[in-house]
């Protein structure tokens, strides 16, 4: 028992020091996770202009932009560090209360993204369509929640 | 000839209008990039500090790093609109003077970036050092060149 104790916080302790402990300070990592949410955001939108009719829907350039935002949903989460719920920032002090959904619901968005990008690369505009909506829903949804109105 | 000069033209109109027009005007265009290129400075940065051994190695952690890089070096390029070279911007006006060599110089970037990726699944560091270092090198000849001092 103590030993499997021992063994979580060692882990505790390790794997932050090894992926985070790059960031010098709160607003460094503000910053890092809004950069990479303005560039989903751009990617994204212009995939929902496609989807729309305000303009051509390329397939090449949809599904560029859906490996765009598959690869860059991965990014943001490690600027949620401790303390950087205050500041320049729209995250609400509830990210960090409510840490494990906030955790599941951006998993739950890389997925969505994921599957975005395979659908892309196919010529079914309704799954497409709803590969699409499932992570607009995704997005919408950890707003709703985590983010300042 | 005629044909072949008119498709060139069409091509010419309709692909950038199929990219391009999503940014309202330079300035969203210039923190584009400049979003683009703080995320892959963060992640080469940590790439760099586990090869120069200011923290541990942690293989997994450097891997996922280059594939971050790899996905982000493509999209800096699609920034550089006419007209972004005034503002609050370091790129200077020669990224539009010798735009051929400065796309020249993005692509091998991104090559680059994506042999790193590939090398960082390797065990051998030689192979991800030499990689890395070439990627250093891609960055560094272009900011060389096409960036404010």
């Amino acid at each position: 028992m103590k030993k499997t104790l021992l063994a979580i916080v060692a882990t505790a302790i390790i794997i932050p020091a090894a992926i985070a402990n790059n960031f010098e300070e709160p607003a460094d990592a503000i910053k890092y996770r809004q950069s990479a949410f303005s560039l989903i955001a751009y990617n994204f939108g212009d995939m929902g202009a496609m989807l729309k009719g305000k303009k051509p829907f390329d397939a090449a350039v949809f599904s560029s932009r859906a490996d765009n935002v598959a690869a860059l949903s991965k990014l943001p989460h490690e600027g949620f560090i401790a303390g950087s719920d205050k500041g320049d920032t729209e995250a609400l002090a509830k990210v960090w209360h409510d840490k494990a959904d906030f955790d599941s619901k951006m998993t739950a968005f890389q997925d969505n993204a994921a599957a975005l990008a395979v659908a892309a690369k196919s010529t079914d505009q309704n799954l497409i369509k709803q590969a699409f909506a499932n992570t607009g829903k995704s997005c919408k949804g950890c707003h709703d929640v985590y983010k300042k109105d």
